[in-house]
């Protein structure tokens, strides 16, 4: 069914499996990053982002530039706070620790407000946090790729804007844009960061951000320069805008190739309505989950209401350590990714099951992994 | 000949035109970046690099990040350099006045040693800075895309070497690695950056670095943090190791299709001698620019000396305008640059020959280019 050699299912949480059309048209043949051709398909790029974050405020700027998930944060640390800011960092797991690190690089204080592994931050704990301090910016981990915990922003967003107004809020949405919903206006979302290769389905590489037009007037009020060159809005502002108005611009070279595959890509995603396309994600996580409870597997975030769509992670059988196991289930065609949690890195393991490995009802992908993973743990002497 | 849809021939000073093999890279199947499979193959590029570089100092390390020759600049000013600190950033060009910019933005003092358009700083004005303060670094253009120009490393380096030795040698290659001949080890060079899209022949996406033994040493030794997250070494240089150890290892998600790409493109530069394929970038640039006198056009880069291999830019005849002419080119299939030096952007054009236009005997690129100049001059009534 697919053009692609044979080769296991790649099932962690990102990279994930690309669509067959998205992987050609990162062959494209070469073109002028500032040719007619080449700007025209950034430019159309950039405005189908506002379609996915669903955003219509004119005032919002989507940002594509070479780079990955991490770049998100030099981005937000870089133009939205400066030296001697205060940050509040709802952690959730690995990547909270790591934010907070990126903002302390830029003299930005990062305090972290911690949940115990597989919980998040609970609203009153929040509000309480953004009473004692003016914090300048909140992060949350859409959902935490290190635990598969989800997070709530709707009701965050709602309850930063009523106790801390001037709080701008930030979204690590690397493992969640384009497999949970995200209401970029609606929510009051100030920053949304996201990297190409999860839900989005385009190959790893691009940095992509929306960003409000109320965080776009914070970044022009700086009192500092930006402080990172690479990073740097002042830099970057004039290119997006130059580009989706379908003008030649340059600061740096952008990647042609993967401008075309996230092309491709956001094509896809936007051919139907984004309602089904999360639905679709709902449903194969259930399905997943109630088949990894059938299997007497705990999953780190406990409560259904903390549980991401896009992945799933599981404790494995007392005893059992992810070394062990991973191994023999890519013998059976499928790769998972083992844990990224400190604390118990070799005890559990992570199922990503986002883009078109759910998406697409010819592919068999989850309905393998299932059976692999049935096999695995039978073979190793645990009763399935 | 080749596997590509028909398109006009992009002989820009990059990206270049790319190979077919290099381009079926690109849409490889998706694969984990903590798997065997690809930690091998970016392990494998590391090592190639090495040769490409022509290290053999088991100290010397190379990068390999998702970004573009830009970020080369953002690592060095905030790897190498403390704020406080001094460069001396050789100016040939337009990308002199950037790295400038981007060390100030690092809180680095950067001084500028500007040669009048189409020249380079002459070696005693460059003895004469270096002994009127202490640089912690010095940056030089090898080619500036913006003029054509070519600076001759080896007598400078030894220059800084004997007159400034605590001064490291930073090379800016992002036109040159792959078609100017670099002696890493030999000329005592302490970086070469560059990027994955020029004469490399890789789709950009890619900041390359090759840093030597002395340069790492300094970089530990920092007092202070390094001043960026994504593009800090303290967070890159173990992965780097590990990938290159073929161990698994993970800070930010690399781009596994891009890499596949440059390991390609890597092989293929690297199963002929290196000095072959300088050889051919010589004669194919020796051929056009002789074409380009015959045409009664000047170069930017008067001195032959100062002229680069992989790329020539040619002032237009008086009174003709680059946006005049370019979309006629086009037409005629081929893809030239404009001006990029703002005094005089509009006056001048810049055809960039290097990789597989210049290497493959199958390619009629070169032929096809200078035809079009010759056709597109004669007939907006240019006597030719």
């Amino acid at each position: 069914m697919s053009n692609q050699p044979p080769h296991p299912a790649l099932l962690i949480p990102g990279p994930i499996e690309f669509d067959d059309a998205v992987l050609q048209a990162m062959s494209h043949y070469s073109e002028s990053h500032v040719g007619a051709p080449f700007v025209n398909t950034f430019g159309e790029t950039l405005s189908m982002l506002r379609r996915l974050f669903q955003t219509t405020d004119p005032a919002s700027q989507p940002f594509v530039i070479s780079g990955s998930g991490t770049l998100g944060w030099d981005q937000v640390a870089a133009n939205l706070v400066e030296p001697g800011d205060e940050a509040l960092v709802l952690h959730t797991g690995y990547f909270a620790d790591s934010f907070a690190d990126c903002f302390e690089t830029y003299g930005v204080k990062a305090t972290q407000l911690k949940a115990p592994i597989g919980g998040r931050p609970q609203l009153d704990e929040v509000e309480t946090a953004l009473r004692e301090k003016q914090y300048q910016v909140l992060t949350v981990t859409h959902v935490d790729t290190s635990t598969g915990v989800l997070s709530e922003l709707k009701a965050l967003s709602e309850l930063v804007h009523r106790v801390s107004p001037d709080t701008l809020v930030v979204v690590d949405g690397v493992c969640s844009v384009g497999c949970e919903e995200i209401k970029f206006d609606d929510w009051g979302l100030d920053v949304v960061l996201t990297a190409s290769q999860k839900a989005i389905g385009c190959p790893a590489g691009l940095s992509i951000l929306m960003v409000s037009g109320r965080a776009i007037e914070r970044f022009k009020a700086r009192r500092t320069r930006p402080t990172s060159y690479f990073g740097s809005w002042k830099n970057w502002l004039p290119i997006m805008q130059n580009y989706e108005a379908k003008k030649a611009s340059y600061f740096a070279t952008p990647s042609p190739q993967l401008i075309h595959a996230l092309h491709t890509a956001l094509t896809q995603i936007l051919s139907r309505p984004l309602e089904q396309r999360f639905a679709d994600h709902r449903a194969a996580s259930q399905k997943i989950k109630k088949a990894v409870a059938e299997l007497g597997l705990k999953q780190l975030a406990a409560k259904p209401e903390n549980q991401a769509n896009g992945m799933t992670a599981v404790y494995l059988p007392e005893g059992v350590q992810a070394p062990q196991i991973l191994p023999s289930l890519i013998k059976k065609g499928v790769i998972f990714a083992g844990g990224l949690h400190k604390e118990i890195a070799t005890k559990y393991i992570r199922f990503g099951h986002m883009g078109v490995s759910v998406t697409d009802p010819n592919r068999e992908d989850i309905d393998r992994a299932l059976g692999a993973l049935r096999a695995g743990l039978s073979e190793i002497g645990y009763k399935v």
